[in-house]
């Protein structure tokens, strides 16, 4: 038996290690097209703003360490160009072929420079890999730029702003549309925008970019530019080989990570999931996501029967201090879905006053016919990870707003008010529900 | 219809309000034995510490105020003696007969004395009432003592020793048993001696107090005492009214706050609850559990059918600095109560080790026969209240272990590490399992 897995990070890693528990006879391959494995893409924005003082502080595992503990083989700058399933065979580029039994597809995904026209002058930067990272850092270092555009707000936008600003660079948030992290309501929206500005960071809105200039972007003068214009799943060498795309462009596969060719299996940011609220297909590329579907895959391709059921869609952000988290369906996304949502925001603390309490927001989101919770997000400054991981875990276990406004959540004057937060907002969406 | 509402703090303010809420014409009474209403006496330990500056900082409402703005009528110096159920009617001390259509006991809990003489000395203290804390403050102010015996170790033993710490004092805790916080399982007892300890508090297990001297504590000398000694329901008038006492010695009551007798519930500290783990009535007086159940008697006093379905045991304290958090089931306390435990212990970071993540330990209990999950401690330095809430809300969720470590938790580097301790805690739960 021989396991080949194309990627050599989150997901591919951990179906390496999770398919050599369950077969420890079987030879396992990873191919990695870079030169290095196991590093963690979502701290470069913190190597860039000084938190993480080495780039190898995010390299968990180099080949040699993972090959000699895991009894895993690894190849680096092993780029692969075709599947041919029929033959079992994989070709890299050169032409070698690479024979496999079973293979576990971990392409993950690259960032979206469609539509844009001078993103590989110098002065533009990516913040995917520990190369744009590095290049980043010299650059700054070496050029002391004063002044910069990211374009993109989403979460690496948002993070790079933030670096930048650490850094005393002046930034200038740039979004073709009125997003701020995939979302549009005014409610989430104009917080983030007004602690950005607090933070001097400008934000453009409906600012398409069409060319980079060396000067500027869109009239907007600056030294730097970071393209964070989202990302898209490496997809391509899953379709030509007859893999079946979902609508999200993303690979699409059932719950054991299978995809529709039989003893292909796809994780990571590459591949669709589940969304446990509305039990559609969803591509959220996200580091834990990758790990948990890289299991899964790697447990079923050594001959276990492990099911992933599934995300919520639960992310988190630092926004220049201010931490955003999020889960499940904002009202329009329910609305969307079919559900009939109601949905109640209030400002409370996230402790006692005569503890210090920092402003903090919940906002609930539940449908009005089967009361179930939908989403939530928690912006704040203290427990927001917490926070909207009690909803996350509300959400997978379908409970209403009911139940919820019950749980049992810790209390004692250094961790939280006596109605915490996320009970206080359960009780006024409920008078909201009746 | 009077509403009559015995006790003017967290459960029976809760109550009142609620009542009102379903039932606009109704005269609603509160009676208050004390001075003062709807104080938090959770905040006492943080005012002798100095991080409350003033007293009235714990005073959430005036009688006045609250009667205004509530429309509810209080009394305070109304201390009730007797209940003569069959005439609805109340006894006031004086002989002063109060009517009442329904009646809400929030008689609350007091601190245990019993078996120790010389606690009515000035040196010695409680830490229950405002009035406790103001005297206790001043006799650190004016007589600047320099060694504390503080006695007992549960959440008021425990933060007394660290209020007294942060004044400057040395500590002794002392406990008749071998127990922290309830607990005498070595996995959790002796890291948090250990780090009593390196904040230069002595503990001393199997020490009997009997007598309180002047100078000393079974030998200890010392300055002033601090007796923390545990607590009871305040359920004597309700014993003596034929209401029926569970066998933990606190009111009995159903899902809807009713008593054994019709028109007369009970909710806060003097009642039981049910544990949602075990299904069984349990006694745990905590502030947040109070309100909840107020809020559920106020209801269905005021006409209203509202059910409280209990609590998982969840509590949080800090230690000098380290938080702890429990909830559910110990290991011993799973096996009293027939299930099958397997226990799990990791130590981990709260954030990724380049994002200056800290120890924390994660324990989990799951019954080996159905897989669920029983009950969890977290310890460590951020994230603590965040992450028994989580476990808090799988409990509630009945969830299984399998469920639990597939949770969508959030991830970014600030935050927490990819994989949550809680996740990781769960896959070696699960190999266990097995």
């Amino acid at each position: 038996m021989r396991i080949v897995v194309v990627g050599g990070n989150a997901a591919g890693l951990s179906a390496a290690v999770r398919a050599r528990r369950f077969d420890s006879s079987a030879e396992i391959l990873v191919l990695e097209r870079g030169q290095r494995i196991s590093w963690g893409a979502c701290g470069l924005p913190y190597y860039i703003e000084g938190q993480v003082k080495e780039l190898d502080d995010l390299v968990l595992s180099t080949p040699e360490s993972f090959s000699e503990e895991r009894n895993v083989t690894i190849r680096t700058g092993a780029s692969v160009t075709a599947i041919h399933h029929t033959r079992r065979e994989l070709l890299l580029k050169g032409g070698e072929p690479i024979p496999y039994d079973k293979l576990i597809l971990a392409t993950g995904a690259k960032p979206n420079t469609s539509g844009v026209d001078g993103w590989n002058q110098t002065q533009v930067f990516g913040l995917h890999t520990l190369e744009d990272a590095a290049r980043l850092k010299d650059f700054l270092t070496q050029r002391q730029p004063k002044r910069a555009v990211v374009i993109g707000t989403g979460y690496i936008g948002i993070e790079a702003a933030e670096a930048l600003r650490a850094q005393g660079l002046h930034v200038t948030l740039l979004t073709q549309n009125s997003e701020i992290l995939g979302r549009t309501d005014p409610e989430f929206v104009e917080p983030i925008v007004a602690h950005l500005n607090r933070c001097r960071v400008d934000v453009r809105f409906n600012t398409r970019v069409r060319i980079i200039d060396v000067g500027s972007v869109e009239g907007i003068p600056c030294d730097l530019v970071v393209l964070a214009n989202g990302q898209r799943p490496n997809a391509e060498l899953a379709a030509e080989a007859g893999i079946e795309i979902g609508r999200t462009g993303a690979i699409r596969v059932n719950d054991r990570m299978e995809t529709s060719v039989w003893g292909i299996y796809a994780a990571g940011d590459c591949a669709e999931t589940n969304h446990l609220v509305t039990n559609s297909p969803v591509w959220i590329p996200l580091g834990t996501t990758a790990n948990k579907m890289g299991r899964c895959a790697g447990a079923n391709a050594g001959g276990a029967r492990e099911v992933f059921p599934g995300v919520t869609g639960t992310s988190i952000v630092r926004v220049c201090g201010l931490s955003v988290g999020m889960t499940g369906l904002s009202e329009s996304q329910a609305r969307r879905e079919g559900f009939q949502p109601a949905v109640m925001r209030i400002e409370s603390r996230d402790k006692p006053r005569y503890f210090r309490g920092r402003p903090t927001t919940v906002e609930l989101v539940a449908d009005k016919n089967t009361r179930r919770l939908l989403g939530g997000v928690v912006m704040g400054d203290d427990g927001v990870a917490g926070r909207i991981n009690v909803i996350a875990t509300a959400l997978t276990a379908r409970l209403r707003v009911e139940d919820f406004q019950q749980l049992d959540l810790a209390y004692a004057p250094p961790f939280a008010p006596t109605w915490d937060p996320l009970l206080s907002a359960a009780h006024q969406l409920i008078k909201l529900l009746h």
